[in-house]
């Protein structure tokens, strides 16, 4: 005899027979509620509320319930108010005639997860190691079954797991002790259902998985919770192998000419990592034993480094890393010190510059599940750039040096509190406006003096605002035409423009933009212009649809300004867009979902890598995209900021 | 336009175009010829003689041979005498006419290894870990393929392996250094077709694996060729855990009651183990790093102490194991110093008393693949048993106790020299004559007295001996009424037989069997024959068609005074062997091929473990199984040797 269960609020319903509990008619009718026990009616996470065929009300229980009577099991998990709002847990209600049962927010599984980092990504929670609670029935005489012949039987008949077939080693010397001490109730972490990595006496809900993404410059780390997904601590540091060099290729060269220079920046990061887990773990409450599984990412030469892989052969052509695929390692085996069974994931390289950062941008941003077609560009020491969507998809990377951070540049200066963010420019006096960070609004006479250099964002404000005000022409030289006494001869005879004037500034001294820096900046985006449009003519495309910036510096960037400079190919304003730090988003979804995993894998070999410094006309291209703005750029959308050039 | 080659000996013959080197015509046609470097031209193994087709004789190259010219790489790896005989290397000699070709015996791949440790045992050598030879194309910027991705194409392409995708880390860390090195030839270890454990730089044809047999005595360790499959060392030496109890059950007591102990025989064990294989790889001029692949063996609790599992719950009732599937660690998480790729294989438990070191028995003995039905008896200080054929298999284990290896005896002691191996008492006189171990031939008047103890062996004959000259009756009591100088009251009042006056011993004592001794024999040999007896119950069997004694002691046991005693159930007389150690045998034959390992799981799956001591009848049937011989003993077989009794 069968009776209709309608379940909300998806608004599924179909009939179930007398006797089926709710998990099971959810089960049935594609309702995912969460049961972290497997309906061992122990964890109490499978809350519903009946909405209709429960008459149960004001704590009286009628006689004709269409639901069977309440468990004990469900009055100690659930509070008396809850029972009086007709809540039921749906491992214990079983259905004895019509109901309407509404599945509030909490106890649905398959949940999705947004991460907020710089825009909102979804996706649902499904980690490579998943955490399984089981009771079996202990060992007697006549079922000498071993131990881990026993969970397997258990994983396998309440979650469909058939092969389980490996143990990590440190697991399988304490299971049997655990095992017995928990009376014969586990939970069990599988990794990538296959190998248990962790048991745990009783039932144990939540467990934990990190992702860091490696800079050259900062390291950031993020801690989150593999049942619900959610980031529960986050926290960044220097790299700490900068001691030993600024950017990649002066790392690559630490390595080369120093005995143990490889070793000391591998054991560098490694502890740096170690350190970053431990904090996020006690921010918490928690140990680093805690955590179960860890995603990394970071550029071709920071995964060699961090691998004790030497760098050597990604720095010389043909730039060719050990590996590029996805790989796990255990973490003990690299040094990791967190739990003692987990695995290390490093998500793939696409290629010598481009590195597991960019796929995790990459799977981040997903501009292959798109028809508009986008550039994706990831401002860093080195650039790398993605053109595409889900047609074909092309990257590059591009040698930009650190000028457009900041550094390279006569006041140049990371983006910390002092440093000019923004500049305007009056065309008429060349007077110039600007925006400290560290002070909310434009800085005017008589605020305090904050500013003490110039970050990036601030220097591109500045080339393009000395550009519209004709202080520098396309070239990129000054006029010297203009007398105006911030339009100077500086100490070496070289031009400069003062930005701010000793008396306003924190350091005393003339803040200036000088020839050199102009230069820098010409050199930077002329690298980041060519590698845009030599993908743009592999993809056979005039006009990205979209610009995406990634990378927190991109969030600073200034977009008219990287336009009217030629940092970027034309594209329509709107459509440019910054998305904030999306590879250590990429790496968190890789570390909450692992089909994020495997599409990693499948996009970081589809994307066509192009070796721009192997094209035949790069060295034209480059010198030729120097200029302000790019002479082959088409001025569609920069007309309308800069008027006619 | 085909040609016919016929290769000899295998007599297989048909017919190749035209081109085809004699390599691939042996493919083809089902000849496995070895070619460690895969056609490669470099290794010069693949020698074969042209019996006809091939007019080259005496230095004069005929114009008319059957075959393409000699290529300077044959040249280099062939004698000039070789040549003269007609030798080529199959992978440089193509086909342009009919040939007649012999394939010499080292040539011959897919060879067939004997073991001779107590008979020959043939099996083809197909090891889990092999070495690949790989030449590939350098990286260039048209080819920027990684280097693994490269090693993974190549291993494809040349030896059809699809599936290595796993890479161990300590590889990982040196593989573009030596890869280019090596000028892009290399030879690749490759665990079980899945992951890259060993790089070596260009052609490496040899690599070693060792296999060893963990007793609760005695370890034995084997170094094994994995390409020739031979045995090229072995050692054997006193288990180190001997210190911390004799048997299994002291040692699973020494866990129980000190706070460290599980850790310090764990330790023994291991470091035991390192030096063993250390010795090995010493004496064949190698290093411990050498071994790529190491196969264990051994009881439950030796399993379980080797892997600092707890083996307190094999030792309490219902006796169950962590696990008994076959297992694979990697050698550095249990601390075994070999190669830093390398696994631990251990062969799979059958029962919580019945450990790998069976299973390992059973792949030797392969009674699952026999119309026969065998008993397998396999005496230690535990004693397991095996029954059946290619239709069904149980097994069990009997607490023999250490009697019958000479402990627990007055003057009994290991079989070395100077032990009692063998009694002959004269039913007349009651006069013994013994054999010694250390001495040819029997011992008489005047020689020089070695005599110290008696070990496993002579106790068994002396038993047998003593009951049929009557100076024992079926009970095991000694018979009062015999007056003779020998048999006696002995220190505490208790009957004794003298086997050897002081005057005759190395001891100066007199060496005697005491009533003591008898009861100790009595009940080892019964819980023997009970476990036997079940098995034959279970089994629906009066009697086995052969015994077999397995294991270093069951080469000296007498096997009448064995049938005398009662110890083994009725069976012909020539169908009872011994087949020493088949333990250390089955471990290598696990270790050079892996069809082996695959078959010991499911052998081990397959037997039927009977826990005896969880019968209803099994003290009636061990009191009764107390007598000489068994009450139950149908006397066919030894009817002729005791006569009527």
């Amino acid at each position: 005899m069968g009776y209709a269960v309608i379940f909300q609020p998806l608004g599924l319903r179909g009939t179930v027979e007398e006797g089926t509990t709710l998990l099971d008619a959810a089960r049935k009718l594609g309702v995912d509620i969460e049961s972290p026990c497997g309906a061992a009616r122990v964890c109490g996470k499978c809350k519903v509320r009946i909405e209709e065929g429960h008459f149960q009300k004001f704590g009286i229980e009628s006689k004709i319930s269409n639901l069977s009577p309440i468990l004990e099991e469900e009055r100690e998990k659930l509070e008396a108010s809850e029972i009086n709002s007709g809540y039921r847990l749906a491992c214990c209600a079983s259905v004895k005639g019509d109901v309407l049962v509404f599945v509030p927010e909490e106890s649905r599984a398959g949940r999705q997860i947004i991460l907020e980092t710089g825009r909102e990504r979804k996706t649902p929670v499904d980690p490579v190691v998943k955490n399984y609670y089981i009771e079996m029935s202990p060992a007697v005489l006549g079922d000498q079954r071993d131990d881990f012949m026993r969970i397997k039987s258990a994983l396998a008949q309440k979650f469909d797991l058939q092969e389980v077939n490996a143990l990590d080693f440190p697991v399988a010397t304490t299971l049997s002790e655990i095992i017995r001490r928990a009376d014969w109730k586990l939970t069990v972490s599988v990794w990538n259902d296959k190998e248990i990595i962790k048991v745990f006496p009783g039932l144990v809900e939540n467990y934990w998985g990190a992702a860091v993404d490696i800079g050259s410059t900062t390291v950031a780390a993020y801690l989150c919770n593999l049942r619900t997904g959610e980031t529960v601590a986050k926290k960044s540091m220097m790299n700490p192998q900068i001691v030993y060099g600024e950017d990649i290729l002066s790392r690559i060269t630490y390595s080369m000419t120093n005995k143990e220079g490889l070793e000391k920046m591998s054991k560098a990061i490694i502890d740096g990592i170690n350190s970053l887990l431990e904090a996020l773990a006690e921010e918490v409450g928690l140990v680093p034993e805690d955590i179960v599984d860890l995603v990394l990412v970071g550029n071709t030469v920071m995964h060699h480094i961090m691998l004790s892989i030497d760098p050597k052969y990604v720095g010389l052509a043909p730039f060719v890393p050990a590996f590029k695929c996805g790989i796990d390692f255990k973490a003990r085996d690299l040094g990791i010190r967190i739990n003692r069974g987990a695995y290390v994931h490093w998500l793939p390289l696409e290629a010598g510059f481009v590195g597991a950062d960019n796929v995790a941008v990459l799977i981040a941003e997903e501009p292959y599940r798109q028809d508009e077609v986008v550039l994706i560009i990831d401002i860093g020491t080195n650039g790398e750039i993605v053109l595409g969507n889900r047609e074909k998809l092309f990257s590059t990377s591009c040698a930009t040096g650190p000028a457009l951070e900041g550094a390279q540049i006569k006041f140049g200066m990371r983006a910390a509190v002092g440093a000019i963010e923004g500049v305007m420019i009056d065309t008429q006096t060349k007077n110039p406006r600007i925006k400290i960070i560290g002070q909310e609004d434009w800085f005017k006479e008589g605020d305090e003096p904050l500013a003490r250099g110039i970050c990036g964002s601030g220097i591109i404000d500045a080339c393009a605002e000395m550009f519209k005000a004709g202080i520098i022409d396309s070239t990129g030289r000054f006029n010297r035409r203009i007398a105006n006494p911030r339009i100077r001869r500086g100490a070496e005879g070289k031009m400069e423009y003062v930005l701010c004037f000793a008396g306003e500034t924190a350091i005393g001294k003339d803040i200036t933009v000088t020839q050199g820096d102009i230069r820098a900046i010409q050199l930077a985006k002329s690298a980041l212009y060519c590698g845009a449009e030599y993908l743009m003519e592999k993809y056979g495309l005039a006009k990205p649809d979209r610009i995406v910036f990634a990378g927190a510096f991109g969030s600073y960037i200034n977009k008219e300004s990287a336009m009217v400079i030629g940092m970027v190919p034309d594209c329509d304003l709107e459509k440019i867009q910054a998305v904030g730090n999306a590879a250590g988003d990429g790496a968190k979804l890789a570390l909450l979902n692992s089909k994020k995993r495997k599409e990693a894998g499948e996009i970081a070999r589809k994307v066509n890598f192009v070796e721009t410094a192997a094209e035949p006309d790069f060295q034209f291209r480059f010198a030729e995209a120097m200029a302000f703005p790019h002479k082959r750029h088409k001025f569609f959308s920069i007309r309308h900021i800069i008027g006619d050039v």
